[in-house]
């Protein structure tokens, strides 16, 4: 393929024949929701369900499949529908700018993964039946990967040479498959899901720990802003032993694990907490402060402990697991052999952590946490669409009107329900998906240029003027 | 899991003790591009390297290679480090916004397809090895999404159920595996690959080529806001007939085809194109016009058509396959057995067409059709940075200062070289990653406030206050 023209006459500045000027590049548009167009229901690809499926077995499976966001393809693989990939768009790029504000870098690992990098590590046969593994048409041995640990090590052996360049965070949301026995639960317990997973390298035990640290300030600033709380519990560390192993769990009452915690933990807000992620001392006293709060799941509850917590603040619930970080020390730079050159030119081998969200599985944990009897409720930051347009009298002149000039100033904040349903059909729907507001446009209301706003979280509704409800809903 | 408490206090308004209120969120940042933060190529894992790699014998694979953008991880399958993983989602927020401007609706179906799916349109026998076919830990047949027909007609046929939801276009942007028997040219032919592959579902023919035609001008919007130049042949349409089948080719001197194109292509401004998508007519007109310029691969290049173009148009060269789209009629909805209820009540079979743009597949391309001696020349839309500052003597109080004054004005857009190489190397490593702007750093100019300015694409230098350089890099 190459050689049909000498090198270097790619079409640049000298290759002189095939030169096209760049023409008006279109203004770049913001992020995903504001990048998608808005949705007349009418016509988009948004099938609710009245029923509940009877496959469905926990609140978040039903009210995913009822309000259209998913449809399962083969067990335990699920195909999601334009809401729900808003909803995870959504969920990953909060995920995203809190890992790039501790100064991780993106990239993105692919899926398949070679068979030999899991045997240089020793996991490839000790990982179970869990693992999908593949032979491709020459008979090599491939896997769908459940994890990166392998592949990253192996990467960043490639790239950094030298003691200098750490401490490294790198992190990617990819897709990857655990082959479950019984997957169940939709897409909590899926076979292929979506994660984020970072992977530190530090020159030594204590930067290793600051860089933990960081994550861990990271997680519950990414927790907080996806409008449910999580609270970090001492995990088992396994045989590598060590502090520093933490879950994060989103109270739900589905959850799989009891938990008692301080309710300290609810008046803290981790996005004004000043701590300077550069600085040992202010991370350490983070920690110190984050840790001195009871938090443990039922497996490692401490009843000595718990006694100390005030009465007033004891705090018990149940829990669903969405993030795991994780210090393993030289586990994988050892058995893969991956060294830096240290300050006396002597190899090295960077200690590592490993640090988890489970970003599909935030969709349906985020629903556990937050819904009631008619259906979901969407914290602001990741609901699909800002607001559901109710059209209660689709013809009439002023209703329509209105619904378009609402639908207007903002189409990609909308979703306009211009069926011809009746009334109750169009409330009960928009109550299911779980917008945040809800505009609710009548013909007695829309001849005076009023409409009814209904807030989903509390039922609240406020008659108002076009622009006040406007204001109401894309003002904050 | 369900069931622990009822259903209905799971944390909503009713739910009494977990709720939590929203703190602050975060005002939602824009566009990839500006969420990521810059970089520091000291601590970047950026990796770039001075010689050609064996391996790769295409242009575009040797400078992937070299600037870092990539590495093989098992054959035909790269990770994306973080300056290729950039440009690849610059690639894709372009693809998605001129899908969406045409009204298609995005979601996401998964990697990995169910056999059965496959049995059902009888393509599971016909697709050769190249088919990557996996059996899970249950003996059941699954495979790697080579394409999505019939996935998108069984979820089509789900929620679509009248003629009156028609048109339909859903879109995805999903990794693909295809298991070449000899991978190669980097990621122009891998096996794992990124693919934006849309489906649409109309009523009647007439209907089917509206879509079709509306898929053609969002693609040439999409390679022109590329700041690349594709141009579409008519192609074969296989057994089905018609001339409803056109690639785009995107002119490369090391392209696989021969083109010959009437050079009145290059006039044309697709993005101020007044095409009404909504009318008939108005499509009707740019297609006639569209197609009305000559344009055709060697294989069916027509000698005798070629010379009624003006003399001075013809343009001959050679072109990389980056898009193809397709009307391929009642296929799939036929063999599946997919119908809607017409106006008439009874079951009508949808017309489809599919429309695939290879993502990963463009980022090669692009380097083909744009790069120097001396490395890739990016197009601004793409570009992983918009400039590269090199600072030439790091320790230098007025140097530094002034390269982080620049930096500090929009992080996001610069790579910042503070490594304490030589002002060679810098060069040469700004020139590979192919950044549209240099700000030159250097001790004289920095003692009176001044840069050095360089535009890669024409090698143009400028000399400017910092000022100055900052609006003309970050103002257009």
């Amino acid at each position: 393929m190459d050689g049909y023209l000498p090198v270097g006459r790619g079409g640049g500045p000298d290759s002189g024949v095939f030169v096209f000027s760049c023409f008006t590049i279109r203004p770049a548009s913001a992020g995903f929701s504001e990048v998608d167009n808005g949705m007349r229901l009418s016509r988009g690809f948004l099938p609710t369900l009245k029923e509940n499926p009877a496959e469905a077995q926990v609140i978040s499976h039903r009210l995913m499949l009822r309000a259209g966001l998913i449809r399962q393809t083969a067990a335990g693989i699920y195909a999601w529908l334009p809401a729900g990939w808003r909803v995870l768009q959504n969920i990953a790029r909060i995920v995203r700018e809190e890992q790039d504000a501790i100064g991780a870098q993106e990239l993105l690992m692919p899926t398949v993964q070679s068979a030999e990098l899991w045997k240089r590590s020793g996991r490839y046969d000790a990982y179970g039946p869990e693992m999908l593994r593949i032979q491709d048409r020459h008979e090599r041995e491939l896997l769908y990967g459940p994890t990166n640990e392998e592949m990253i090590t192996d990467l960043f052996g490639q790239v950094v040479k030298s003691y200098r360049e750490l401490p490294q965070v790198l992190y990617h949301i990819q897709w990857k498959f655990r082959d479950e026995v019984r997957p169940r639960f939709g897409v909590m317990r899926g076979r292929e899901f979506l994660m984020k997973d970072a992977y530190s390298f530090d020159l030594d035990y204590a930067s290793a720990v600051d860089s933990y640290r960081r994550m861990m300030l990271a997680y519950l600033r990414t927790f907080q802003r996806l409008g449910v709380r999580a609270i970090p519990m001492v995990a088992d560390t396994g045989p590598i032993g060590g502090e520093l192993s933490h879950e994060f769990l989103i109270l739900a009452p589905t959850g799989e694990s009891g938990v008692f915690f301080d309710g300290a933990f609810e008046e803290q807000d981790w996005l004004s907490d000043p701590v300077d992620i550069d600085d040992r001392e202010s991370l350490d006293a983070f920690f110190t402060r984050m840790t001195s709060f009871y938090a443990a799941t039922d497996e490692k509850h401490d009843e000595a402990a718990w006694a100390d917590v005030p009465a007033e603040r004891r705090r018990e619930g149940r829990g669903i697991e969405v993030g795991h970080i994780f210090h393993f020390g030289r586990k994988y730079t050892e058995s893969m052999d991956i060294t830096v050159s240290g300050p006396d030119g002597a190899p090295l081998y960077p200690e590592m952590g490993s640090y988890g969200i489970g970003v599909s599985r935030l969709v349906a944990a985020i629903i556990e946490a937050s819904h009631d009897d008619n259906g979901i409720i969407w914290p602001d930051s990741v609901a699909p669409f800002r607001a559901a347009i109710l059209n209660l009298k689709t013809g009439d002149a002023a209703c329509d009107a209105i619904c378009e000039q609402v639908y207007a100033a903002a189409p990609e904040s909308f979703l306009y329900d211009d069926r011809g349903e009746r009334a109750g059909v169009k409330f009960a729907d928009a109550d299911l998906m779980g917008h945040p507001w809800q505009v609710i446009v009548g013909p007695r209301g829309a001849k005076e240029g009023k409409v009814e706003l209904k807030r989903r979280a509390d039922g609240a509704r406020f008659e108002l003027s076009v622009d006040d409800a406007l204001a109401r809903i894309l003002g904050g």
